[in-house]
């Protein structure tokens, strides 16, 4: 089994993360990892900070000679910018944890609590499971993302459940990871108005696992199947909302007869469709994992929110910290790292191993054996 | 840590399900459990197997003298009418797991992945959870749900965070588990053309936790966070594709100035609004948890549906199974105890302990704690 | 992963138990389990109660036309002679856990908590971890074990890491399970002695696993050896109070020179000697594993112990519960049961697979990369 | 729940350590974890590699103020001497992991395997672990550990089940830990004279838990049984190759009515001796939790042990990697930290509670209740 931990305040020196169980042998490429920490980076609507941040991991174990080792591999990743205030929030931030949070764990404030609730830790998650991707791309599984709403405004075309490989590649040449730039002027100048505003905007994204085996998942115990763990991982990213796999929330208003996706053979088992977003009992059917997500707007409001004052009581307005003012673009990438970690997890379930040279092998008989069922 | 197993197959003698970890001195319930079980049973659209089964458990152990005694507790559900044929099924139905859990588990046909794919295994999930939902009640915490949606037909009041006790109990009467009776005409009208139809129907359901204590959940690593549990769990259940939290697909689209939830003091720290559904930073906040789910609709469908013979590869109509025409009632049910279930370990995280009294006083210890800050 | 829940009370109708995670298409042996059963419940020295239970599973699902489905299987084994009266527990057993677990779980007494801590319980471990033997036994690994002392008599020939399989077969046919039969006269005498008495017995057991793979465990991180794994498994049997594993306590007594297995290759590698029981830095290198156990004598004393009345407090002598006066054969069996789940789990993430005939081919590649380092 | 990871190679730059779970407000002691590892180091017959290190952690995350926050807790803590040429090892050294893991982990050689399994790694467990020592002080429970034996050398007095706490104390100022300095001197000469020989030795050690609250563990499932994961945790540590708690070993050799530990009542329910540990039926009953390890003599042998080439697969002495003759007195301070760990971990299921003050509250009052019982 993968499990990770990471570690880290926003504001702190630097986050530390440690991935345990992935396999010897996977060619470990840091320049990969560091691209998706810079596809996190991106996206129009983000703060300054991101520009100081350019986010770069130092591999402090775990990896020998550009290969893993078996070992756990640690990672290290510089907070830039760390030299400014941190005082006590004591005018808690509504839809932060700073007041939860500060009742939770029995703080003064909200401070310790927003420096660890804060995006700033999904960089890691990043980083960590970009080595789940490199796994799985040496099984040629390919796990993209676009942004198929930002606000109230949609992209055009639904692409759901037909969208090609490279209208997703497109998505990284936009500034909003939209697959198709159509779209992009309208959206982008709805950011800058929300920008000139001191407002926030959330949105929507289109998370899609491509060249996926079936027999991911099982049908057999709650917690073993596929959906529920993706939902889970997606879900536990900062600001979503919602998780749909699939036709998901369209799922409720169709016939049965509409929506199922029967069953092709053309020298292996297709479906006509894919509303079933490549899940069906929990386990992976072989078509795309299909997955979308909704985000809330951030919660941090430079013209501030109405709050209450933790010593006195009394009404007040939030206090400020450093925010984005839309960060969809970026919490697409984070979806394609928790999927990736679950996808590479269950992976390992079904193959075993140890190190790449055997699970590759087991993945190619694997692949035989359905295609000839 | 409460943790539970459940096995049995729908055709088989009996389900048997043991949960662990429920705390001594729980007055247990029998009647209530049997009564959650009629709950999952009821719901128009339901096939004729709901009159033949009526639930009951037998309780093997864990209890003593109508106590939780802290041993595991074992419970055993009859099937009735189980005497019937059970063919192989090389004829898989698309939507359901037959075709993927036989690649996977390397079966001629589908039968045997059927048998425990099948919702019938949720009437153990039921039984189980309804401990921790009696664990739940002793702490006043309640879990309720209603029906807000079946196909392409919708309750007229979107109850939306503003939906009350008295409201949610109303459900209870509905055939079809509506708050509001307006809508029932209506929809039962479209259920029976359904079946008229040999087609098959899904919905939405909401799903809400009332008097939630501040701090179930954490912020600080991701499979800690309270939201990404719950959506697990709900996503785990039969038919469900999507998952929301609060406003859900909705928090993509507004702004966060109206986004964000307010904080007021009125000797306690409570919200204006209720967009967050309960849960900020993956923390429990003390509103009301708002869950809501779609479900697609039961893949069984009488009229048949292209599939492949898998003995010869030809097209083919799928076998057909006794099935339901609409079970989102049911489904209901079901989000209701997997919920109860999730909120109960975490309450047990918060408070530790292994019998009710201390539970109880410290829980009675940690409102009045926050209630005070 | 396989995981599995135990439930029951020693005087309840019956045991429930649920294993999870067991592939499919494993042939089902019930008799084997049965066989598993009656070997459990031999020995000379344990109570009439053994006369009365002659213990029979019957398998509740999972299991169809004789193998298994890869579904949970859940298996009933009935209590017999529980027609007895069980009064409450109020003068606690030294040894027992009638007092702790009274203050724990807060009861009046011991009763509910003696139920479950018997070591009734065990029966539905071994008939559980009976299918992972069953599992070991396709792939050609054996586990058995025998009593290598009870009481202060020790077997003559200490058979530490050169029994032959022969010898441990001929544990079997003895009463008290000795590889040889020459010490079983005294051995017999002395447990005579102590039931006259009205006392008790423990001692010491070597269980040994045959025909181990090469790479199960991990040195990567604490919770991943294999030894700590099994010495876990072990000391969670009632009774048990020491697990060595190879030279075992000897170990800390012989310089390095001495302690250490030396390599050799003869078409694969090879130990001369196998202190280290089959295990170098938490992984299996090939060689048996050799685990020892030291069980204390049965807590249940005939004469009876000092006590303290828990209502009055006052000085008394424990209550008499049916007891063994030396259970050391049985809990052999039961020593082999957890070692063959520990290590049928530690199988399954070194292959993977959901169905025997992937993994088994998968075990011969394994075998043979081994071989042909 | 606390969990961990540790990361790192013996040969890199620095080891680094995530520890999650850890309440908020526990005073953080930098000073103290030094000084655990500073225990750990010291110990006549290490190599001159312990004058180099003189570990000292860098604290990265999770404490505020100099308290802790309830967020993950890293710590990194730097390899001094790592420039030195770190060869692949071919001729694996018999004990080590250098061979298996080669094989399980497909590589070339050991080198990879032997930096992670090397007991550098223990480092970060005390690292961590004393964080959990630090929460239980907090609780006054102390954790202590002496040396019992060198080789084949013992204490003269066997202080088993006796000991008093200034005697434990003591074994801080011996060299090789020993409770009673009467000894030292003939312990250090076989030390001197094996180091002489370029050979090793292992020895035994005893870890003591004390004032120890009722009702840690569990008697109703396995995985819950305190023994058991104790047992688990020490196996876990290099070099150890047997674990007895209370009379251990002996248990098997006296009879019951001699072994039981009989209870009395003095304003509290307490035992006349302690033969069992501490632990009956899984849970702890209040006396002092007593442990007893042996460790393996230190496979890596100056003057070579037989072993096989893997390129050539001939005959050959092993490699030398620079090492200890004697670590006992270090292993014994990993012993008592991952006792530490454990028990810190039984205490937050038996309280709950994110921060230390209802912790602390709880705790009075759950000792409150023991005793009035």
């Amino acid at each position: 089994m993968i499990r990770f931990l990471t570690s880290g305040e926003s504001h702190g020196e630097r986050l530390i993360g440690i991935i345990d169980g992935i396999p010897a042998n996977l060619q470990f490429d840091i320049q990969f990892i560091n691209n998706e920490l810079k596809r996190r980076q991106m996206g129009f609507g983000r703060s300054e900070r991101m520009g100081i941040e350019r986010d770069e991991i130092q591999v402090i174990s775990g990896v020998s000679n550009g290969k893993t080792t078996g070992n756990p591999i640690s990672i290290s990743l510089k907070n830039r910018g760390t030299n400014i205030e941190t005082p006590e929030v004591i005018r808690p931030r509504p839809g932060h944890g700073d007041l939860v949070g500060a009742l939770k764990y029995n703080q003064v404030g909200g401070r310790n609590i927003l420096e660890r609730a804060s995006a700033r830790e999904t960089a890691m998650r990043v980083a960590l499971a970009s080595i789940c991707k490199l796994f799985l791309r040496e099984l040629d599984i390919e796990i993209y993302s676009h942004v198929i709403g930002i606000g109230d405004k949609r992209v055009k075309l639904d692409y759901y459940s037909g969208i090609k490989t490279e209208d997703l590649k497109r998505a990284d040449s936009s500034e909003i990871r939209l697959a198709n730039s159509e779209d992009e002027k309208e959206i982008i100048k709805e950011i800058k108005n929300v920008i000139k505003e001191g407002d926030s905007l959330g949105g929507k994204i289109e998370i899609i696992g491509k060249n996926i085996p079936v027999g991911l998942g099982s049908h057999s115990n709650w917690d073993d199947k596929l959906d529920g763990k993706i939902a889970g991982s997606i879900m536990s990213i900062q600001g979503i909302k919602s998780v749909e796999i699939g036709l998901g929330l369209g799922s409720g208003e169709i016939k049965g007869s509409k929506f199922q996706d029967e069953i092709i053979y053309d020298g292996g088992y297709r479906r006509k469709t894919n509303h079933s977003g490549g899940i069906e009992a929990g386990i992976s059917n072989g078509e795309d994992i299909v997955v979308r997500a909704a985000m809330k707007p951030i919660p941090t409001i430079r013209k501030g929110l109405k709050t209450v004052n933790m010593e006195t009581k009394e009404e007040s307005i939030s206090q400020f910290e450093r925010s984005d003012a839309c960060a969809v673009p970026s919490a697409s990438i984070v979806c394609e790292s928790m999927l990736s970690y679950v996808l590479a997890n269950e992976i390992l379930k079904l193959l075993g191993g140890d190190y790449m040279e055997v699970i590759k092998d087991r993945y190619k008989r694997h692949k035989k054996y359905i295609e000839e069922r």
